[in-house]
């Protein structure tokens, strides 16, 4: 090593880096402006990537849990954290007060997995022969629910429960069954014929959850 | 050309086939005795593979319509025909009598391309941000669902509908919503405080799907 | 239920709404006007996405079999049908003739899977071992072409047959040998090389193909 | 709904389960006594799967920090949480006492996401242009580190810090520098040609992390 | 450090073993005895692998060219290499004597990628709208052919060429076309009627490369 | 085929040509100007791809090996050779002179394989648990390096050593460890802190390599 010097080596280094700066791609910070991909957004370009792409800052506080779940979902995708574009991985933060729930739910595009941090949650899923998974989860114990599943959280204890809850995907989709169902313009006919419900708790339902039709 | 003898020829060949036999993977035939894996079943050994592993016959005939929703899913998936194994594809034959429906439902893992061989069917499906997309759809129009969200098919005309169903995986599943709530043991509770529904529907419902609890 | 008010769910789905719009990829509805890429095309706004973009109504009527292979291959991939984009799935529309034929060919980033909805089709497909799969197939009956291998299509009955064939790709491709072979400026000396076939032959083929060299 | 029967009905849940039984795959819990593969462990038998295969209480102790490092990494990958399996995701439990730190390490095959749930926590990765990107994360904060890049966790603060960790892959592996160049036999001459570190160096550190040569 | 002892650090070193004993995949050396998967061959035990598991000295000498093509293809796929088993790559070792052809062939799941390390190659692919894409390569430089498209190699020079060709997958399969027309039991009147081929030409070829039918 | 004209044909050719030109992907070879996506970069137009966009000649001479590794590593990854994009699939040279060595790195999303053309290369890898596999490997000899973990390459005979060297990914990315330690503005303490190494050994390498703090 002693006969080597400092120009030589910088030589070097320049070499790899110009060699490289075109084309580097060890991340790809989402570009929200530009129109998304099949595999995500594009890259912001490299040049303009500061550590603050890699963190995010907004699951530090409670969401707001008064609304009609007392439940709070406050999502880290990658639309709020552009930082994991492509990587195949998030994160949220779930709060549920007391007699608050996460209504019955699919990620469509990814499995999660639900670290109890606060509280104590009573959670499930039903796999396609009907077949029900259920637990209550104490602090520091985990759940996975697979991909596509429907699951559901309620809360099980006497303070709100939070939860850190991680998907297999940046991306990953919430599709809640009821306001699929209620809130939105689906004739209540329909809902009805595809579902087996009465039509008067179609009807409360969609007035409820200000769906039409 | 004309100095090439049939015996290099075969040399040939013989080499070509000797070498490739241990491992080559054009396909991989299910063997459905063994454990399955995240990417499908073990394959069947090549020198037991015959033409019939790449045909199914099973969807030649109408699926049995006398039932409570009035229609059949007659699946073509890895555990009928082996021969989809790892191939990321599979097929269903739908049959819904006047009046049937089949029910609302997602599929975990695929999205799902249907195509009317007879009849009118009335389909949609919702996205995770509740919007709602219908289509009636004749004979030869095709519908794509895409992966994981909830979507219904519906018989619009007078005589039964009949259509091809593919999915982009080998073994997509069936979820069927009202089934996932109703027929099995998730306690009432649970039930209602998931889905926002009154106690007295989820227990009809429970009673008409055979669910217990 | 009772205390929740309309207020208070509008505003929580709004919410859901609002930290979705950026992101939310359920489905990538291609825009065709812009570049590919190695996933797929550029997805449309979501906001200007609607029901016509699912559907797709071009295999309701016969190709036309007045040509040289008195086939039709009419296509519903991504160029045709950008609601497939990204989705794994594609489908076609085959329609044969009597004495008709799909050349020998390949998808060479997709398996097939085809079902017959009319006549009767003798199918095949070659391995990498040089072994041969084949079956007659009839109405309803389903035969699957693993990835990139060579196979072909013949009407085996004495009226057109037509059969729906889908991909596990939503970009399929599709190579026909004889074309790959006869209808480019491939020089014929080449094509001679690489096939062992006769310099009168190479010739014939290539004139009527429309090839040059 | 008025005229169905519960034995209809059941007759068409049986037509389901049966039909799917041989082969559904909405999860595919690891069986750890059979050989992996490159997807994953084959899958335990549905029949046998319980609640309890999705749920994992090993995180909600603390690890024993007192040693070398005043930090301990708790994992629940496969090979302690069979549930995830196949599902692209899994997560570990990180204790940071006061001095502590996380090494220098990768994960060859997966992405990190890491959110602090209690104490300081001074993190940073390096790309492969050389660039650091480093952040101090309080309570709630998330970091990402991009799959396969040299990251740390370092403790910030004054007392014990605690992480939850998750990963893009159900076996992400652990490479820690250090242990990969001094904690094994790799003559000393080798590391030091590989690193320019000084003989001297090596040999300290071969001790004092009981590598040989 | 100085208070570190290495009775510590082998507690923790050895804590990590254990841990990860179970489940380590940082690679997957295929067990060629037990049956393939869509993913690859499950993995010989961790305790059993070797240096020599990932080192194939097969390809250190030329290939027999004395047969019809005047060329060998000599393979390090998963088959003879099975360090290779899901990494996503492998490796052949190509040798073309003075008028010498890789006939016509594809690669049904790989692209390739190959490098001339002697003499002088002409090769070429055709795309699926008939292009083709041809180039005489010399010594070093490098052809990339994209997966499953028709594509050939000729030697072009007076000596023996020699070529790495490497693939994107540990299994890429290889189809010789004039192979699986004239060399198995595929009927003349078939293979004229896919590829429009004489009968005299067919049954020419049918002959000398070994076929019947 | 004696009816048939050279019209129908081309008429059937321009038929194929149209429905699928605006779509087709047999390839996508970058479009370096444009922003890199999650999958690689979007695609040249088709219509100006032309064969020297699959060729590649940078590999043809010798890299400068004038520096203070005595090695050097040319590219040939999609930065520098568009074709492969989206192929999983790179290529590089390697030079090392006498006493050269290309020291221990990772690339953090791609297994490689080696390929020696001259000389002898001593070469190894050491996986998750610290175990060590090399090999000393001459002209004609491969070595296979599981995705993500550190590796080496070490001139071991009298000359210049030359080897070709494959990537599972058309953007694999190179970290040498030495260089993401000491080349950069990562604070001493942090590097020692992580490391256990020493702060002036930390301090000398910082000033031999570039690196500040």
């Amino acid at each position: 090593m002693a006969q080597a010097t400092a120009t030589t080596v910088t030589l070097l280094l320049l070499l790899f880096l110009s060699s490289a700066s075109a084309s580097v791609q060890d991340y790809c910070v989402a570009d929200l402006s530009a129109a998304d991909t099949p595999a995500g957004y594009p890259c912001k370009k490299v040049t303009k990537v500061t550590s603050a792409d890699f963190v995010f800052a907004g699951l530090t506080m409670a969401g707001n849990t008064s609304n009609i779940i007392k439940a709070a979902v406050t999502p880290a995708f990658v639309g709020q954290f552009p930082g994991v574009n492509g990587l195949g991985i998030s994160v949220a933060r779930l709060d549920i007060a007391p007699g608050g729930v996460v209504p019955l739910h699919t990620h469509p595009g990814a499995s999660e997995l639900l670290v109890v941090t606060q509280g104590v949650i009573y959670a499930g899923f039903v796999d396609t022969a009907n077949n029900v998974y259920v637990a209550t989860l104490k602090k520091g114990e985990v759940m996975v629910f697979p991909q596509g599943l429907l699951h559901f959280q309620i809360n099980a204890g006497g303070v709100t429960a939070v939860a850190i809850v991680t998907f297999s995907s940046s991306n990953p989709g919430l599709q809640i069954t009821s306001f699929a169902l209620f809130a939105n313009s689906l004739p209540s006919p329909v809902v009805e014929k595809v579902t087996f419900l009465d039509d008067a708790e179609v009807k409360k339902l969609k007035k409820v959850l200000g769906g039409t039709g």
